[in-house]
């Protein structure tokens, strides 16, 4: 890797329904792993405006000319406001990807956005839009997708940032801020 | 130093007059630089709840038993909210300690509390409680006073916890968060 790459990650707070609005956190790091800047936005739980607000929190960041990708913890903020990445990646300029510990299963997917959305088809679209690699160590297995930036090269970038478990250091940290913020403490996840 | 060591780091968030409230961050770092945990409470600005906040912040952590010191950037938060850390060493049972990159001019600090609180005396002498003594480098000099730990074993913490610069990281990513949740990215400072 080159030296001085830097990389976003983002992560959504948890949510009551009564809030109506999810806290995104975005952690700029400097590979391997160290903190350089932190950044945040808002979206509409189970709304339709995540792309607009990352988009936006992106392209105001001083860091936006330096960012090698964007990661996301999973294809949707806030419930299921699905993040386009295509749209992402064409809009900012910035290859993005996907990065989930839990491979999705998309049946129960479909049932939930059939049941509570009338653009069902177009969530479940950008849902399933493209394949997951298995990615990682076989005790830590992640899956990932990515555009603009080949599979190989996003395997070598999210091998440099991990450094406990599966999930890089941008998408823990960013994990860590949301849910502090929400709920006075962070809690890891199992 | 002992392995396993963790230590809390605790920033303001900048702050309006208008808010009337500051946002208070604690990052839990696991020496060298391993983030742990984050949590989160307000004070006042201007206020006198900074201790009350800060006990029971900690007081409810999960960390609270783990923690070596806590670590307060200067000695007052939320503008002249001071934290008197005698108090909170005798109300936590965790060593406490200030660390700064500015050395304080008393006589400034005098006149702006004597122009803006009643009580300033008090204020004073809670700032004023504890000499500071010089640490870091020549280049990246830092000032720091503890209670309940010995300035040689704070030295010694500090150092293993600093990356760049003299700001060690707990201090330095609660800076971070801090700064980005009230003005939507975070600010270095000079």
């Amino acid at each position: 890797m080159k030296k001085q790459v830097r990389v976003l990650g983002i992560d959504d707070s948890p949510f009551t329904f009564q809030s109506k609005r999810a806290l995104l956190v975005g952690v700029v790091a400097r590979l391997p792993t160290y903190i350089e800047g932190i950044m945040r936005t808002e979206c509409d739980v189970d709304g339709t405006d995540a792309n607009a607000a990352i988009e936006d929190m992106v392209m105001r960041s001083r860091y936006r000319e330096q960012l090698k990708v964007i990661m996301l913890d999973g294809v949707a903020v806030g419930g299921f406001n699905v993040v386009d990445i295509d749209h992402l990646y064409r809009t900012t300029g910035i290859p993005c990807a996907t990065v989930t510990r839990a491979l999705p299963n998309y049946d129960d997917i479909e049932d939930a956005l059939r049941t509570h959305f009338k653009d069902w088809k177009v969530r479940l679209d950008i849902i399933k839009q493209h394949p997951l690699y298995k990615l990682g160590s076989a005790r830590h297995p992640i899956y990932a997708t990515a555009v603009g930036i080949g599979i190989d090269d996003l395997e070598i970038i999210l091998k440099e940032c991990t450094v406990v478990g599966a999930l890089p250091e941008p998408l823990r940290i960013a994990h860590l801020i949301s849910s502090a913020m929400v709920r006075g403490e962070s809690h890891g996840r199992a």
